[in-house]
């Protein structure tokens, strides 16, 4: 029997209305005859508002406990749905990310899936049952509530999926796929009918929002082909997989993200200096990236390492900043206000033709590059929070318009 | 170590203000030296809230779904408080009725407690924290999710201070204890600083809203004194405990409950008539009271049975009535619009003479009494509702006023 994992994002549940419309999409589904496993987001602005009220109590509120209560929205979603499809005569049961079995180590707020334990999902569909599962959520060796992270129902879908050994895994959402640069940015954006998994992780960790990076990791590893689609107006979509190797060459999309800083480090004891700083964001759960390390024993010359930290969804990141600046002083110093740029693509690292004439086109409109890195699939740079727009629409006329795609 | 459990309504943690003086409370409580678990309600109107939501999707969903989404109500109050403490510097934790090892059986949205298995509750305090732990939810030997029925938060304080050998067990609410009637009316009701357990079962039996009664049964067989307390306002409190056979006698308190129903059966076949209503009630978990059966083969007189069943807590009652009615036509009729009158205290049936001395009295002032039942602690009158308000005034003017307390 065909099995089908969906999952539906928060603007798709938003209301009443619409899971009602969703709930008679999977009835039709499930009359035609699949087994169908659903993985759903909190209602709408749930989560904004849940952590909006957490932050009238405290300004860093322990992490488990942020977990015991964002994991609510989840749940309110899959129960509501559930009636909604008992209203359509069809039965269905709602799993809480504990009990389909979504194990995760105690990272707690970015909890890592270390194993999905799908029996009693399995169990449920052989009664004929369609099975509605809270994304975003898992639970910890320790018997804890864990979450994702945000955007984790995706890895939920995924690793559900694999471990389901499902057929595909459909991802809803209020965009039709995956397009090759924000279309709120760039007009003329263009709309990406396949990509191939590499490509689609650099883009989720560059800032593309469809898909989150760790879900595109999950079904790498298991070859499960994600349809990335929107709940409400179908037609186009994007389909994730495994590609030929040099089936499409050169820059698909050109991504951004905001809320970008640089950490950069100086001092003569640098290995120290960057040990302590990276345990103490390991501590507070923050991952670097982009690391730059230089050291050098030659006289005169400083030693140097510097980072990048994505600040969007650190709780109480400025805290953490004036604890740091405290205890290094003059050593450390957060370059703030800027953008990370990403050119994404297979074998861009082939020669270095693409990173010189994007640097070349930059320079031409006065964008001043203040770092770069570089992958397989992938040409960052750091640029000033004011002139990304700007740097999007230039290197995605010149590199994705331009390729006669 | 003196080990205190203390229980928070709705109207206690309605908002973020309420929940940091409850804090601030608790943050003194645990530095004077005390274990404290702390048992929670949803938010405020959480629950309702949630109640409307599932009605806009389906007026009769299914029951474990009800459960799934009503039990999120608490676990936002218990994360929420949590931070709360943290930000007063006391460590705490929150746990989910099933992390507190509160079992119940698998009747959903009634469920009953079966067990307590306070291991992790335990551990958590040995290290020094305060156990926050979400009211009215349990987790069935299925592994789903249950609740206790309205007030089950009561019951859920009452199970674990039992399971801990607590030294006593705190219920704060809006009011500050029990009356001898509602105050909102009765305008001279009297406040109870100390209430016996059979009568305090007797009372939320009846209608009265201060104590659930299942909790009030749990605190008997552990004996463990309840305090009865007003969250904001401190001063009287009632203590609901052993007290010596005799200590008190005579009616304490007159309680009332509207939206009750008597359904009649009029049957040749009695037996088989009553056992399949009974059975079909059961079936959608409507437990039924004062049953009155009256089966008699001599000729020409009717077999007929009665029972009473509280309706505001059933969701879906009007659907199943017509199911009944379809079933059983012209043999069931429900009589409707009628409420519960009840005087409690002890020994009241030592004579008759309250309950002839109390049909006269109402009889009197042309209210015509359609039922009645009597325990050692109760009697209970059937009146019309719009005549309910009138019969408690009666009542309490002739036996608390004038008892000389």
């Amino acid at each position: 029997m065909t099995c089908i994992v969906q999952k539906y994002g928060g603007s798709s549940v938003a209301d009443v209305g619409r899971l009602r419309k969703i709930a008679r999409g999977i009835a039709d589904l499930k009359r035609s005859g699949a087994d169908i496993a659903v993985v759903v987001s909190a209602m709408g602005k749930t989560t904004d508002q849940l952590v909006a009220m957490s932050r009238e109590i405290s300004s860093l509120p322990p992490r488990r406990e942020m977990d015991m209560l964002l994991s609510t929205g989840e749940r309110i979603t899959m129960a509501m749905l559930c009636m909604a499809l008992h209203e359509q005569g069809i039965d269905a049961v709602s799993l809480t990310g504990s009990q389909a079995g979504i194990i995760t180590n105690d990272r707690h707020n970015d909890a890592q899936v270390i194993e999905v334990r799908p029996f009693r999902v399995q169990d449920e569909m052989a009664n004929g049952k369609v099975v509605i599962i809270g994304g975003f959520q898992g639970v910890s060796y320790k018997r804890d509530i864990t979450t994702l992270g945000r955007g984790g129902s995706d890895t939920t879908a995924v690793a559900l999926a694999a471990a389901l050994n499902a057929d595909r895994c459909e991802i809803y959402s209020d965009v039709d796929g995956v397009y090759s640069a924000d279309p709120a940015v760039v007009a003329d954006a263009r709309h990406l009918p396949e990509v191939s998994f590499p490509v689609m992780q650099e883009m989720s960790t560059a800032g593309a929002k469809v898909l989150h990076a760790s879900a595109v990791q999950f079904a790498k590893e298991k070859n499960i082909a994600i349809y990335a689609r929107a709940t409400f107006s179908p037609g186009r979509e994007t389909i994730v997989r495994q590609l030929s190797p040099g089936a499409v060459v050169g820059v698909q999309a050109v991504v951004s993200e905001k809320q970008v800083e640089r950490v950069r480090l100086q001092a003569a004891d640098i290995h120290g200096c960057f040990k302590n700083t990276v345990d103490y964001l390991e501590k507070n759960q923050i991952s670097i990236k982009e690391v730059n390390f230089i050291d050098t024993t030659a006289a005169g010359e400083q030693t140097s390492a510097s980072f990048i930290v994505s600040t969007k969804d650190i709780y109480g990141w400025e805290r953490i900043k004036s604890v740091l600046l405290n205890d290094l002083k003059e050593k450390i110093v957060f370059d703030t206000n800027l953008a990370a740029l990403s050119l994404i693509g297979e074998g861009l690292n082939r020669n270095n033709l693409t990173l010189l004439e994007t640097l070349g086109l930059l320079g031409d409109n006065r964008i001043t590059v203040l770092g770069m890195a570089t992958t397989a699939f992938r040409i960052s740079l750091l640029v000033s929070a004011d002139q990304i727009e700007k740097s999007v629409e230039l290197c995605h006329t010149r590199w994705v318009d331009n390729s006669g795609g």
